[in-house]
């Protein structure tokens, strides 16, 4: 592919669609609009893009009228299901022929259906990179994500700029389909050490520790993952506003669970914690935020 | 109880008891003595002590000549019927009375057997800590332990000295026990952390990602408990010399899980974890270092 | 719909297709061709209709010839891929229009695709039962399985005749889906009950008592399923010829797994079966009955 | 031992010494009592032993004035620490010198313990047999109990007559403590299958399917455990007045929990089980019977 063919990150002339404003998505938008880029954005829901309305993007009235009329699509869906419908559905952005626009997918999801909607997007004459991020509310809003991409390493190297606003480091794990594996083992290790932390605290507390005796010796031992210790006001103040929703890490075990199946791998532990954090949605905490297992373990 | 009752640690007129010279007690016994304290040890097998006997400390034929010829007992075994037999068996150190003497108790042993050992202590005129260690073989030689201890405070205070000079950091979690209680939350956080890493890569690896490329990412962001990073190069060279043998681990698991049955709460993932490493130890891993198990789940 | 309209079971008159060879399907053909019924039959393997074919079966030449040429269709097949790629595929049978055929599928498939599949049905003018069987090889093959059917009671008491030949009891358990739903559950139990088993023995055998100690008691007594009382003898020969192959029964789990997480039911006991399955598979075990778990827990 | 040394079970020359009148223990003493064997009865709680004092039992004042008074005693206690208490404990029974008493346990106790009490009994001239019971509060009343021994062949053979009275069927598994070992791997089956069944029925009805649709197929296709069909009535009722306190089978997997761990086998889904029952327990259903935990996962 000649240079010429590549889009132009050049912040005066490039347009760079995005899809699907949730908690992350509209924080990761904010970012680029704040550096300077034009954004054409579109979401099922018009009125999460009221505030990047005001501030200069235009709204976009599909998915394909976002494709039309930028270079860079970047999505940040839910699940599965609402990538397919934005990108296949009616008026999905991917049915726009020769156009060669480079869709950058930030959406968790399964390493499966990545390979599968890379091959779609390669079909329809679309540049294609994987690049889930690690990083929740704050870091999306600071702008100090971590991208792991799979893809082209020239596609990586066109839109660096935009990950280098959006994110602090951006990590290239291999081909098509090796951000997305990445990220889910990396989720898997966030749900699980929340499970442990949660299981060792009540286990602390039967034993008569204080709370804060508990945290203050298990954080401070390189035996706990460090953002523990970076949500730890959070848990001790029973506040679980959600910045990564219980029931979004049960959907991604729940992928790691499927991929697991598919490669032949027993992850008894990593099943067990799906079934933990489905139970705590059952009693209703699918929409706190994932560290509310602390306290549905710590009454 | 007057101060003139206590112990000096003055290093010119105090003498140390040791008794337990495994991978552990070794070390922190040859830097109590490498500071200038003159030691009485034990051990049940005599040829361990060779070393430090060259160095100068005087080897006892029994527990209770340790007790009979020191001021502060420090024991470091493998599990509670050790500690029961230096203690209270024949020749036990216990069997000394009025000899004000104050006895360490560094083993990492269940809650409930600790309190049942203080109170013994006491009823035979000894003071008592639980002061179980964090950390293994590396950290037990260069010093850099750290205590969890149980009791109290002025009997701390006292042989403090002496913890500073096995470990960088004491801290005193509460009364009797408590040393202990924290010690097997701490052990249970590891145990799952590993088991959690050597799911999350063999999920990596059934999806084309290499061990190397796992190891990178997911130890350098904070999801991971950051005792992995420093074992790394050992996981990766399969080195599992034991420092800490995972036959030990599962013991601290069995406590875990006897605590929780005797207060009644529910660990699912603690005892799964306990399952996993004992059917690595059946394929007979119990006497390599307990990270064998990412070499176990990663062939 | 009036009663000409329904397919006349009479033997004489009635064509009957059956798609799907393996194990249950050529057992289940058999009957019927026994029976009396004309069969024109379909298997990707061909070599696996002959035995059939010689007794006056037709071998159609894809699924499709089998819909035109026949007034019932039995699907036997082993997993949604392949029903789905008979059904739907190029020349799938499916493609037919207007013909008011009734459709059986006997695959143990997913509820949720199940329905699927009973949408496209009724769409292209077939009629659907789903009626997966309890029972493996030995009541296949002799006319004892166990229908568990979901569809339309007059449906179902069209081809009663069909299902009394090929089994000794047809339960309709509600509509469209319901047969498929009963039947994971019917699964799961039947690889719970083996885990449980197996570690039950290998428990006593640590314990000192022999296996055949274990199993007059323990299968002779209340808390074990019938199941396994009817193929201890293969258990205690270790002869794990497969009836029902273990990597099928791990699906079923999978199964299980995904529709418990579509319903949001926490099923932590029937997950850790999948694993524990999963984990004898990765040992060789998939091709093997399933009760080959039982000598893999008990070498 | 001569014969002549034996016990005389004839009626109505023979005493028997009865300890522990729990749910359990009242029963079995009453159809002794019943059958015309002179009674003398020990209960912590002496409300207990009114009404078979009113018909004619003995209630001595300590465990001790039992085995004085008596050729034969058997326990019925509700876990070790209690044996412990009878049999060792101040004025226990086996308080005793060269009386030739034959206790029988009835007590479900782990098989480490039982050996230690044989022992103990022999030690002090007594003979044992452990002798735990497959049944609960119906058998136990109507005399149907399975009794699981260990011990001597003559001593069993002696006191036959008795668990003739008590129950319909006796198994000597082997010597000393493998009436015990038999016993938690006959629980640990039931305790599984409840969980099963439990869990299975929970997917079931988020299908759509009836509580009782499951029951009919399920409980009636050999993939279940029959004691499930027995108490369906109860279950259906969700009448969980205990027969077998949900507390007692979470004791039960916790003697399998410490067995297997002495023995170096990996029960992971027994161990799950434990914790799944702990949650019931710790959500208050302890003092309900253990089916009660179908009603918890079937709300």
């Amino acid at each position: 592919m000649a240079m010429e063919e590549r889009v132009d990150t050049n912040k005066g002339q490039m347009k760079i669609g995005f899809i699907g404003l949730g908690i992350m998505g509209s924080r990761m938008a904010a970012n680029l609009q704040q550096a300077g880029y034009e954004l054409i954005i579109y979401n099922r829901t018009a009125a999460k893009a009221e505030e990047l309305v005001k501030k200069g993007a235009r709204l976009a009235k599909s998915p394909l009228e976002v494709s039309q009329k930028s270079e860079v699509i970047i999505t940040m869906m839910e699940n599965p299901q609402a990538v397919e419908a934005v990108a296949n559905g009616e008026n999905g952005f991917l049915n726009l022929s020769g156009a060669n626009r480079l869709w950058i997918d930030c959406s968790t999801v399964n390493p499966s259906f990545v390979n599968m909607m890379a091959k779609k997007a390669l079909t329809k004459g679309f540049r294609f990179l994987d690049a889930p991020v690690a990083g929740s509310k704050a870091p999306a809003a600071s702008g100090d994500l971590v991208f792991l991409v799979g893809g082209d390493e020239r596609d990586l190297k066109e839109v660096q700029p935009l990950f280098d606003i959006m994110g602090k480091k951006t990590i290239r794990v291999g081909e098509h389909g090796k951000g997305a594996s990445m990220k889910i083992v990396v989720n898997m290790m966030m749900a699980q050490a929340m499970v442990a932390f949660s299981e060792g605290t009540s286990l602390g507390k039967s034993m008569g520790i204080s709370e804060q005796a508990l945290m203050d010796v298990v954080l401070n031992i390189p035996v706990s993952a460090p953002f523990l210790s970076a949500i730890r006001p959070r848990m001790e103040n029973r506040d679980f506003t959600p910045n990564f929703p219980l029931k979004l890490i049960r959907k991604d075990l729940q992928m790691v669970s499927e991929t697991a199946y598919e490669n032949g791998v027993s992850m008894p532990s990593a099943n067990l914690a799906k079934d933990i954090y489905t139970r705590a949605m059952s009693d209703g905490l699918g929409d706190q935020d994932f560290s509310s297992l602390f306290g549905y373990l710590n009454k």
